[in-house]
């Protein structure tokens, strides 16, 4: 016979936190064929159903504001892009499976024998409903207890997705451009700062072999970066 | 000539929150038609748009989590309908107007004479700049402050959809149900409270005309009075 799930204690250790409320996360787990099964029985409980509903808006905002925070160069087109990516189901069940998520699952007998601690749709399920359940335990900590669990897959994912090339920002299509032409260095240069720390302005130049082939103003580097890249695929005809 | 857009302290005070930086309150209200119109006089300034993508997912997680919280009866499903009736373009639309922010836009001139302060597409979207702008300028407080702006025209919003009877919950069904009958009376009845407080366990009676029609158990009064709606409905043949 099988020894699982595992007891709930060993995933707060897996995950580096203790649940106030135990129940909150015995409810994270419960999935609503274990719901059925008992319920057969004259017991009453729930499932992590309305804690889904609830992580998966904790997920977005968590992702959300670390993509406005951390990639000025994204537009809101691009964030919408990769965010849709970093939380879509199968992006979800791979952080399940990286805390072994389907282990500790209370299933009915019948999904238990039918595979489900490895299907994608009952652990994705399942890892919102543990966000929420943390957000909810940690109270006023709700959010950042939430991210630490998240965000270490988050940005993983984010690194494959841009390695992909996948999300298209002006300086990744000058710098392909650059490399189409041969053996040619492409490189950014800070010419000006102005402005109080909290607002400063900085203006960019693109420089390919030492010659200026844009010049870009923006409230962070990366924004006047990309504005400098922009610039000089207008220069080359790539953009209107 | 109009006066508008108004002096965002106006809108400061109108909301009953003054922002440290002012620069993201500016940004919240900037159209991205008044973007492309200095950006043709060799300025370079952003539009509201990046924010809109983060207010997006903080809207999400404040009306979640008042759902999850306040709304013991509404399963996963209800609770889904319900947020999306909330969050849509119109009801943002009327957000928006209820503090009058079409007036505070930046726009393009363009857009400012083709009525645009009356848009919904483009109030709606700053609505939701406006809130992001509100959680990152409070720091810590973010959340507390953008539900603290929202909370109120979203729980108006939800007494509409109730009053419509569009989330069908199973008191609700019961209730009509017994209105058709003619003139009997419905109630429900704590019988037994068990568990320590942190985890009670309530049992519910529906009683019509005083006599036991259903009995549920739940974590919550009204989980349990559902419950009972519940088995109430299917000894009248109306739930399997």
């Amino acid at each position: 016979m099988s020894n699982l799930p595992l007891d709930p204690s060993l995933l707060e250790e897996r995950i580096g936190y203790s649940f106030k409320n135990k129940e909150l996360l015995t409810l994270a787990l419960t999935h609503t064929s274990y719901v059925n099964e008992v319920r057969a029985h004259g017991n009453d409980t729930e499932s992590n159903e309305r804690l889904e509903f609830l992580g998966d808006s904790v997920l977005s905002v968590v992702v959300s504001n670390y993509l406005y925070n951390n990639f000025d160069e994204f537009l809101e087109g691009d964030m919408t892009k990769v965010r849709a990516e970093v939380v879509c189901e199968k992006a979800l069940a791979k952080y399940a499976s990286e805390i072994s998520l389907g282990d500790y699952l209370f299933l009915g007998k019948g999904e238990d024998k039918n595979n489900g601690r490895a299907n994608k749709s009952i652990t994705s399920d399942a890892f919102e409903a543990l966000l929420a359940a943390l957000y909810l335990d940690a109270g006023e900590n709700g959010f950042d207890v939430a991210s630490e669990l998240v965000l270490p897959f988050v940005k993983a994912e984010i690194e494959v997705i841009r390695s992909r090339g996948n999300v298209e920002d002006y300086k990744t299509r000058l710098q392909t451009l650059v490399q189409q032409a041969g053996n040619e260095h492409l490189e950014y240069v800070v010419t000006n700062e102005s402005g109080p720390a909290h607002n400063k302005l900085f203006t960019v130049e693109a420089r390919l072999n030492s010659n200026v082939i844009g010049v870009g103003e923006g409230r962070s580097k990366r924004k006047a970066e990309q504005n400098a890249a922009y610039e000089a695929l207008v220069l080359f005809g790539d953009e209107k």
